[in-house]
């Protein structure tokens, strides 16, 4: 099936205790187009970049499946650029600069070609562009939205209503307390779901991830690693593993959402282990089901 | 089998979010006693209180199997007390106040019928008194130790000298990465295990607990509950859950020890819905048995 992904394509300078790098590939649709990749070949790429974006990696994730359609490029235009550094625990980090260039007139009109996707992954965004996109849909069958804190302190009602006209959301645990005003995570999902998602996901970094629904929760951890070395766009790897997966596979069910979650933690485990998307772009099927045995195996214990 | 239970039996003044408490029951010892009793009923306890601590108290262990041969009375004496304060999110405390009183003198000479003891769960106290209690064991089955960063701060020669004699150590995560220096778990993990330990249970509070040998790992998630009045003890009665798991089944394979880190999780579960005691004094092995099946759903999933 096809997946839309609306989101940020950005230049990053990243800083981590293991290393800096300046000027990378980021951006979230970017992470989230380049995961999707290795479950479908029918992408919608949405986003906007300045001229200054190179010609190859679009060729590259053209090579991926990843349509173009919705790409806007301004001639002379910068692209959006992010600067971070993370702390010694890389659990937290600093943003150092936010340029966004070409970003701040980013009005996405979808092609006609892209208005009957049926996965959609909403990058984090502006709410309001959130709900454009959503508003251009003829028929979709399940909306994620990733946002963040910035948006509850700055625009809540306009999140809200973002909220409301979706199907699952992704937060992270200090967003899902903000969200709600309940410290409990069981109780914050209660209230979230209230909102309209039928499914909550929690991000919890180096702890794993959380969904929920009305009625049942499911619990799979972050896979313990040797190196990891860069966590900018795990989230976002994330994002792009569960929808490429709920593409695939075309069943929104408790059970298989369970599933992508699992293919969801499987690549963003991949996506910290080097800078940028050094380690997404060069995977394969059998070293994702290599590590999706890996996931069974550190969770699974027999009364 | 028999466990062996050392550690401390406290008065606890602690304050979280959801209410304040003075003078109630604690203490390391307690709580792994208590935890451990819903699966033995051969726990030999190991500590020191002054004559001010409720006879009841005693009594109330007594009747659940708690041997007391090894309690030190002293006359006159004021039991070792804690206050502390939990932070809003209750990751974090402050201590309060910390008065030694008897415990100050605490040499455990173990009575004749505790030296066979298999079982044996060493609670967070100086490394020396832990050394000295392992030295007098004629036949231990498994020895496992719990302690905690000031420990690592003040006496770290004498806590390898302890952590070198025993087959699990269980530390919270960044205890685990002070210990061995380094900030990935796996690493921290395997420089550890060359310390001595067969196993490192890392403790990770609401984000579960992650166990780990010299070539396998499993994890368990916290199981996230409406309610967490007060984390006191949850780390205690993990580990009484853990051993008594443990003595009752007794079998100390990877893949019971896996089991027997379920267990451990659901006491500590129980343990943090009240104050104190509270909760851990009153359930039974259906309440037990109900919970290790939600540990079941929300970790279950096939591919």
């Amino acid at each position: 099936m096809s997946v839309l992904t609306v989101g940020t394509v950005a230049f990053d300078d990243i800083e981590t205790p293991f290393g800096r790098v300046e000027k990378v590939i980021g951006g979230a649709c970017t992470y989230i187009s380049w995961a999707a990749s290795y479950f479908v070949n029918d992408i919608r790429l949405t986003s906007i970049i300045g001229s200054d974006f190179p010609k190859e990696e679009i060729i590259a994730l053209e090579k991926r499946g990843v349509k173009m359609d919705g790409l806007k490029i301004i001639e002379d235009g910068l692209t959006f650029f992010w600067a971070g550094k993370y702390h010694d625990n890389m659990n937290k980090r600093d943003t150092l600069v936010t340029d966004l260039n070409v970003l701040d007139d980013f009005d996405p009109e979808l092609p006609d070609s892209y208005k009957d996707s049926k996965y959609i992954m909403l990058g984090n965004l502006t709410p309001d562009i959130q709900i454009r996109v959503i508003e251009q849909l003829t028929n979709p069958k399940l909306i994620v939205l990733d946002t963040m804190n910035f948006w509850m302190d700055i625009a809540m009602d306009r999140l809200k209503l973002a909220i409301s006209q979706i199907d699952v959301l992704t937060i992270n645990d200090e967003e899902a307390r903000q969200l709600s005003g309940e410290y409990s995570l069981v109780k914050a999902s209660e209230k979230i779901i209230a909102m309209g998602p039928k499914y909550l996901i929690i991000k919890k970094g180096e702890h794993g991830a959380l969904l929920m629904s009305k009625d049942k929760m499911f619990y799979v951890p972050a896979l313990p690693l040797s190196e990891v070395k860069d966590p900018t766009g795990a989230g976002d790897s994330f994002a792009g593993g569960l929808i490429g997966y709920l593409a695939k596979t075309d069943d929104i069910s408790f059970e298989n959402i369970k599933r992508a979650v699992v293919y969801g933690s499987t690549m963003a485990s991949f996506c910290v282990e080097e800078f940028s998307l050094g380690k997404l772009k060069k995977l394969n099927p059998q070293i994702i089901e290599d590590r999706i045995k890996r996931f069974v195996e550190i969770t699974s214990f027999s009364l």
